[in-house]
């Protein structure tokens, strides 16, 4: 009913409307129409995202209040003293893409970002987007972790001169055994040497640790803006992600310097999720994911255990967890630890990843060796496997069952092979390794386990 | 039906789907799944916009036929050996901001964009967020149009080093009494001086005169890239647009530019419309603008005769028209001008814009000296109107009505003002001159003409 | 939004509501809620249909508008001193059995209902299922029309008395050759003779004449209610109709005897379709009936022509019409005519009845002779189709051409089958005649027609 | 996705279809359209309200899995011999009259209805509207409970006649202090003296008890049909029956003396309904009923304690129950007791029914005294409420919380006008007693309680 009623107040929806010009909001399929509550003319405006539409007045307000609503969820969820933030129809990547291209503005002669290692590729790619050159900072090995290496950040910035780096460019949320960055040194140093810091929060708002880095960080230190994905923390279709900040004069740039309309549609889906919750309904859903995280840390470990392998000891990353499959790596030339992969992606188990070692990928002309595990060499193979907001109990159980009969079946078929030195794998081996979700299967499996 | 088919292939929608990753496309509110019709994974990979996803094997097929049918279309339309496109989730703006930033990968040296002005300000804005020093070429004016200066485009290269411009920048679809640019000698040009061509074709695709330019400019000069609007073409609501071109290595390099996932929703939008339609529907709906944009030509001039203006002789331009003010002008200081303009919109006409002469917009630092005439100094202010895809024969009466309308009672106003000097005018004169759009009006009479 | 705004007066959807009766309006699936748009108390109380809902306030002011918009679409159609009326949802058979009970409770002592002859099952199961004795009074064949007996009527009222008669019981719209009763005399004699009369104007709203006839009745005689089906007059889905007289009490007096609540589906449907066409939509709907009634005449007389078959001539019917099938039913033991009624009804051709002599059938244990013809023995077989509310003129040019293919096809294999005396049909033979529809086909065929 | 499969088998939504009758499932309004899925048929033909359509084979599917689901259910419940049913789109009354008019047919001569009294509407007028003459069987009070009179009945039957009694009709759900009937008894009794059995189950199948009788009676004695609501025992809008027996013929003949088409409606609801919920998810549902009903029992115990009232010993009543109202009786002459329902009314809490003493109701000419208790003069007034599928504890916690204000409100608001005598009410004093629902309210209070 409310957003009927936010219809009816935008123009191309006035019963005596007369249209002349070039845009004006025309929906020809009804089906169409109605899946957008006959909102047509999108967010914006010319000259700047955020603006008021005179032709939309409807879409207008709910672009407010989904903004205004998006602070207040930002500000609950633990960065209590953000100022500004905008919903964005780009998803992480190309959000990313427009926070550096808006700094370019500021810091025309700024040629590089500093970045510590993590091996999601659209992070990366951002940064050779908008026309940087990425200065890769490696990951510390501390225990099983891989931590932000804050000495060699320094020294770079030293080395590359403060005023030709465009940012700092960390990330809060990550997989294990990669902890999400140390925000509150690299703050304190771009405080320091007077450079932008931009963190990558993607789903990070859905966990209190990362929200209180980022809020450290700006205590401290400094953060211009920090990016988060609104279906990684919403549970809303992809498609939009915010943009927030300490300082709305940033925040305002960045909304200015994306040239014309958008999209509203990941902002509609916001508006619907966030009063359909309600604050409440959404801190039940964080303290039910935190519940989850330590459920599923319990039973991986029990199932490592089983099979004489261990959870690794990554206390710093709230949202992932890893076990070791070093007694898969010794089978066969690795190709055991690949086949999991693939076995577990034709039995509808999405999202876990199981990282063999010595991979590597190019992107973009940039190598990086032991792709997928953040850093050149990590000492084992490994399945990293999440708790993210929307995980029930009831998918830990099921996800731990269907591992556990894979990782049965993939040690006696290995066994068998050895035994019968050559034979054929029972499902065709991947030549490449790496997730299993990498490569499109031919036919999903579903074991009768449900029954 | 069909979409439903596509979406029971993602796997966010499998029975014994098992998600324990970051992002296993769940949505929480049900009404925002109905309306994605729970196709919530997106489309494209990090790697890819158009890249499949094996999770999502629906949406992937959907992404992959909205892409074939509008490669379709766009030949349909009659760029005929078209080779590749896809809709970016991006409005036209931004898609040409992707488009700049992928050319700077090509052409790293490169700073400059040349671009025959044309007042639209996302456009321009499109080159400064990509970082580039616009170049800015004048019109010229031909009888009472505007057109594209070749001589000034060839000597600004010589005099800037063609290695040095990223591209050449035009513009199809515009309003009068622009018109679309000499895109053949543009394009010879840029084959001649080896400087990439990206055309601004937003709401171009409509019209078979855009079109053949486009391919003209292809077949005997190039073009790199050419964009345009899916809500402005296709009439679905704001938010995407289709990049394509001639070369498929190039637009496939533009599509991997882009970093990461982005929404489906512009691509299930032109899904539904394209098949709603069929291409006999799109071919009637182009046919019937046509018969439109007589209708309002020859109505619009008889209603400038009645009251002493003239309709403007703008023969290339195929989608909007011109009568002059200049009547009106002469009244009150010019003030008549804008007032006839926010009466307009406060009678719920929308897109005519009242184009006063004098005024000046700065853009980023840029002045633009007689903003919205797209020249410095045009020799009446005018209004202008367009007949674009979906418009009626019943609109066009209704705009006219209203128009004559307003007319009068300016005339009337200003006459009594004349009378009894000094009189506060019966609306808030405007300070600033512009479209009656640009202003936010408080409140909106809806005059009884429809009774 | 309407609609909404109707369900949020209902206390089922109250935000504090707390039930602890019976029936609560609880509605478990959430599709069921969205497609009732959450109105689940449905319409009336125990004492009456028509009554208001303390309990659902909207759903009450919904029954209570529909009706009164259903009086005046009534009256707008022709029927201008109509008093009253309610929609019921149920369909005309079990309506008219309604008004048959009620009436029982003012002439307990009565037993026969008098009813000129019309071969629709329904009809006169209505008359059975109220527990009644039927008097049939065979039509009369005027030229090649069937019309009302008048005088048997007289005779039979004398016979029996009129106390013991329930009412007379007349028919408006039916298949030609039949023409709608003639009610101006029957409503003269239930006038004299003081007998109630019911009549079935099932689909005759749509028909000037038909409305023309009851007022008429009413004018010059009696008529005590009428009843029309909403699906055959308002083209919604079957399951309402629409009860209405000249009597305020006899009306409520039936809206009375209804026991307990009832589904306001029927209700939501006509609301929503009469609000959407409005009554300049529904008249304009009558209108095009009308030119397309006539566009079918001259079709199908012109089709006869071609074949040696002439259109009977039916004047009083004004819905539908007859081309005789004489040369047909000479072929072949009349095998040609059934086979032609089941050719058209695999060819998608539905509602037009192929009607063979001979026929006869029992209900509940009376024997028509002859049905489907509305009389014993008509002279010949025929073929009968009408013009109904929503048809088209591209509709009409279909059916012509499938029956021309179809009347080609079989007089061909009957050729053939004369020559190659005994050979099987091409189309499995149809034992007993009928319409085709009467019979599920085994296989749809669809000729390359339409290509 | 399963209904529009059912749907797109329907000739009205064939691509080809061509239609040439009065009732071709066209229908006009999209929304209308869409709300039903495009079905437009309505169920069964003119001969059987089960009969399938030719012309419609999505809707005859759906109607026969509906019912062959429905089937499933009841046995499920626990009527486990049941041997065939149908849904019938009229509510419970209605297809009580059906019923009725059925057996008439068997047999003719019978003129009277044996009815257990209880005190609901339009039970009662079923029995009218069919044309039958009630024989109003008073109930016995043992203990706190009315419970049916099984020595009248049979001398009710000597002395009317077997051969003249249409049938016995008992109810199984009702409103405490009633009970259920005396099945078995009456069931025993109709087998021996060879006169129809049929069983309103209004809300009954929800209730393991009420289904265990209905087997009982079945098993021991002659249970001829037992007719159910949908809406009150599987939470659909109200509208729809299922009509049961033990006995394939007689069921059979019900539906075959419906006479046509009907709704398809309350079948679509059900159809839905039964595939969200499940055996399992229904099964679970009543489950949670009897909690429910034991945490109410509990509730209002203690409640009627802290007001000096009590609950009523009613243990063969298994969904409602009663709390005495005596010392509020003894206020005002009574006027306390009304005023209560009314303020619960106000208060939005529906369902409960206050009972004052001394009420009479005339009904189609039979007086009803103490009119909704169901006896001429039970010993108190009281309070009834009931736990029927879909309550849940919050909603006893309301009902309690606001029964509890509203308890503590009269008495003080008694007591004060004790004091100040003749002073008026706080609200308005209804002149007759009865259920604060029979009233319509002006404006409806809602207490701060829930903050």
């Amino acid at each position: 009913m409310l957003l009927t009623e936010l219809s009816v107040m935008d123009s191309n929806n006035f019963c005596g409307n007369c249209g002349a010009g070039e845009r004006e909001g025309r929906v020809v399929s009804d089906l169409v129409a109605r899946r957008h509550y006959r909102l047509a003319h999108g967010i914006g405006r010319s000259g700047d995202i955020t603006a008021i539409q005179p032709k939309a007045a409807g879409s207008s307000i709910l672009s407010v209040l989904t903004n205004a609503m998006a602070l207040d969820v930002i500000r609950l969820a633990g960065i209590k003293t953000t100022k500004q933030c905008f919903v964005v129809p780009m998803a992480t990547g190309m959000s990313l893409v427009l926070c550096f291209l808006t700094l370019r503005q500021l810091r025309p002669k700024a040629r590089y970002i500093i970045w510590p290692r993590i091996d999601q590729k659209s992070c990366f790619k951002a940064i050779l987007t908008a026309g940087f050159e990425p200065v890769i900072i490696e990951n510390c090995l501390e225990g099983d972790e891989l931590r932000t290496d804050v000495d060699t950040i320094q020294s770079k910035i030293k080395e590359l001169g403060a005023e030709n780096i465009l940012c700092l460019y960390t990330t809060t949320s990550c997989f294990a055994p990669r902890t999400p960055d140390r925000l509150e040194e690299v703050g304190k140093i771009c405080k320091n040497e007077d450079i932008p810091h931009i963190v990558n929060n993607a789903y990070g708002l859905q966990m209190s640790k990362c929200c209180h880095l980022v809020q450290q960080a700006a205590n401290v230190g400094r953060v211009d803006a920090f990016v988060q994905s609104t279906d990684k923390n919403f549970m809303v279709p992809v498609g939009g992600s915010i943009i927030a900040g300490f300082d709305s004069k940033f925040v305002e740039k960045i909304s200015q310097t994306y040239p014309g309309r958008a999209s509203a549609s990941p902002s509609v889906d916001l508006f619907i999720t966030l009063l359909t919750l309600g604050s409440k309904g959404y801190q039940n859903l964080l303290k039910q994911r935190k519940d989850v995280f330590l459920y599923l840390k319990e039973k991986l470990s029990a199932l490592g255990t089983q099979y004489g392998e261990r959870l690794l000891n990554t206390p710093h990353n709230p949202i992932s967890m890893v076990i070791s499959l070093e007694t898969f790596d010794e089978m066969d030339n690795s190709k055991a630890v690949t086949e999991l992969g693939s076995m577990l992606f034709t039995r509808c188990v999405s999202g876990a990843r199981v990282v063999p070692r010595g991979q590597s990928k190019d992107i973009g002309g940039h190598i990086f060796q032991g792709f997928q595990s953040h850093t050149n060499s990590y000492h084992c193979a490994y399945l990293t496997a999440a708790a993210a907001v929307g995980m029930t109990k009831e998918d830990v159980d099921l996800f731990i069952k269907r591992l556990d009969k894979v990782m049965a079946k993939v040690r006696k078929s290995q066994k068998r092979r050895g035994d019968i030195n050559g034979s054929a794998m029972e499902e065709t081996a991947l030549n490449e390794g790496g997730t299993a979700e990498e490569h499109a299967p031919v036919k999903i499996e579903n074991d009768s386990e449900e029954e």
